[in-house]
């Protein structure tokens, strides 16, 4: 039995509600929002920075360059994104090492990549259940749906890519990706409560 | 309940022992060497060549030119593995048409992609599990392991490519995509099994 899943999704496919349902199957906690105000507890950044940081689509971090050349916990001359994933680490890994929890988005899967104990799921859908799901729930807005749906996963792509190295939503990152447009989502949250066990 | 799954799969991640045992526990038919030989019937090539072909790692295949100039009936001018496609999409739509079966590679995910009652299922796995399975399963050679399922993945990859248009492995054209090494062969099947319900 998986103690810790991390879920990763693309905007608009319900993997925030699949998480929830996940976690309320399996009795466990769910991080979602409750992550980012832990995060903003710890830095002292608001919520709504660390919630734009996530999506923030910078040129290639200098994280790590900082790491090698001012040491682990020297967070002076990086940017405030980089201290801000640095923080986020830290209380990803303190949240993994309490188990029994899910954890939605903020580059867990890559943070727990080795922690044998979990599991890695990634959620998609076709671009119309998407923009469906993002009206329905953020309504309409000036820009189309589509193009408000391209422009999240460009960000997205672009972050995970700075800090992780790898490419968001390709298949070896993740133990389990699911179409949640053609499954539905409870089929997904069942699916995954069966792939923890 | 969906009537029709096909599987498409790395080499060496197990999908088609997955395949055969979704068969069994749904009672489906299973179209694996099956497929390949009735293709050989309709078409008059050897069980060998459909397979080679099935990995043939060309430059842009010619069939759409040949079906936009010459008609949708008339091969002559088309090379054989064009033929052979054309001949093995006839075969793969009429195995689906009879429904109750799992279909394994062939480029079934893309031939029936506009098919409802359709699940499309992609199999992979770490390289190292692979790895194991093929030497496991086909013994060694001279070439590494890693180097052999390195070439498989890339003919795959192009040939799935030329005739389809699209990206072999891309969560998008699948409806669930599991990691046999991380899951095991007997969580994958009871997963496909649970979806198509």
């Amino acid at each position: 039995m998986k103690s810790i899943i991390t879920i990763s999704r693309e905007f608009g496919s319900g993997g925030h509600s699949i998480g929830m349902r996940v976690a309320e199957k399996l009795g466990y906690h769910f991080y979602g929002r409750e992550l980012v105000e832990k995060v903003a507890e710890i830095s002292g950044f608001s919520t709504e920075f660390i919630k734009e940081s996530g999506e923030y689509a910078s040129a290639k971090s200098s994280l790590l360059f900082s790491l090698a050349t001012a040491g682990q916990y020297e967070t002076s001359g990086m940017s405030m994104h980089d201290r801000l994933y640095l923080i986020q680490t830290k209380v990803i890994e303190d949240i993994a090492g309490e188990g029994n929890c899910v954890i939605v988005g903020r580059c867990a899967d890559y943070i727990l990549r080795d922690y044998a104990d979990c599991l890695h799921i990634f959620v998609y859908a076709d671009m119309e259940s998407r923009a469906k799901r993002i009206v329905a729930r953020y309504g309409e807005q000036d820009r189309p749906a589509k193009k408000r749906l391209e422009d999240k996963d460009q960000k997205r792509r672009v972050y995970y890519k700075n800090y992780t190295g790898r490419s968001w939503g390709e298949p070896h990152n993740y133990d389990l990706c699911l179409d949640s447009g053609k499954l539905g989502i409870e089929t997904c949250a069942e699916l995954i409560v069966a792939a923890c066990k």
